[in-house]
């Protein structure tokens, strides 16, 4: 049973029809549903198949997000999701424009990624974390962590990138400052360039998770 | 001497003051300029320096972009161009939604070109050719044509790629056809996987396009 922004989904905006059959995804696995009743308050199905997801990258990504200004939040959701993200940590900077994240903002975050995760056909929803100051993104990213920034000239992040679980970090749009990097470093963290040409965070974000999926199917060639 | 947008964009959106120095690109060469005088309609400096540029790939690449609802298609060019495209040529294809550009859409693409490619300081304003149909558009592609599609599983875009010019084709909302596929393959190209998840048209361009030119990067590394 379906109820809320699901059973709206299917039945306003999908309009799906009792028989047919979709896809839900929860931590890795995929259940196909055949509808049995479809209202906009609740939909109702019975599972019909099971199986494990192939479609989840090989190992675990984790994206920290800076809080940008307007929707480019989401933008970068929207797309990191189908490219495979595991887990986002929104985080506020030195130089952050935006500070704080509301609980409808939230919210929406979540419903976006849960929306890409079933538009990509992956098995699982990335999960996103709790707003954290810089100091403390250290403590929640594990012990691989890549941080883009413009000013590492000699490191690119594919040179840096081994076959293991990683943590990337995304500058906010004023850039991260020298302590930030110095505090990073202190904490483990490596830096990386993205390339020579100046990206916006949202171009930043995307491009290097898709260079990170990218790489790990890389190592998983499989077929479908 | 500037005038129009750029005229604009120094006055009012920058609000630069004379003395100070901008750079202005073109043709893989980046002018250092000092402002003498400086209006919305028009701003006047002179040249202080010149040099090559040195942010710009080694190899072209080109985008074939497919025409999307909404704003999707300046969300890709602003992101592909500080990315490093050479050229982006739209074309509308059989199940393409949008079938037609005006000429202020286009317009807004080339200003859109303009300033990301100023954003990240590259040496080089990407071209965006005229509207193609898929049958006209590998006339114009160059010989070394990669086709993203969905139902391709045993080459990856990193598998197919080698040190060359190449261009990129991404599909529409709805995807390509079997009948545009066999054409594709009829006039040389290779279709190539961007991983087993599911990409919106404008999260496959980008991811593809950072994907190439990581890759490009990576052959001559430079110190700066």
């Amino acid at each position: 049973v379906l109820r809320g922004d699901r059973a709206h989904q299917i039945a306003t905006v999908l309009r799906l029809r009792p028989g047919e059959v979709i896809t839900l995804v929860r931590d890795g696995d995929e259940a196909s549903v055949r509808l049995d009743a479809v209202s906009p308050a609740e939909a109702r199905g019975r599972v019909v198949g099971r199986a494990r997801s192939r479609n989840e990258p090989v190992h675990a990504l984790t994206l920290a997000l800076p809080l940008l200004k307007g929707d480019h939040g989401e933008q970068i959701i929207e797309a990191v999701t189908q490219l495979g993200v595991t887990r986002i940590v929104p985080f506020a900077s030195a130089r952050a424009v935006v500070r704080t994240v509301s609980a409808s903002k939230r919210d929406r975050w979540q419903r976006i990624a849960r929306e890409a995760a079933e538009t990509a056909r992956r098995g699982r929803v990335p999960t996103i974390g709790a707003l954290t100051e810089w100091d403390g993104l250290f403590d929640v990213l594990g012990d691989r962590v890549l941080v883009a920034w413009e000013a590492e000239a000699a490191v690119s992040l594919g040179q840096a990138l081994v076959r293991d679980d990683v943590a990337i970090v995304v500058g906010p749009e004023g850039g991260l400052t020298e302590d930030e990097i110095a505090y990073a470093r202190r904490r483990g963290a490596v830096t990386v360039s993205l390339g020579p040409r100046n990206l916006r965070s949202e171009t930043a974000a995307i491009a290097a998770v898709a260079q990170v999926t990218a790489a790990f199917d890389a190592v998983a060639p499989r077929v479908r």
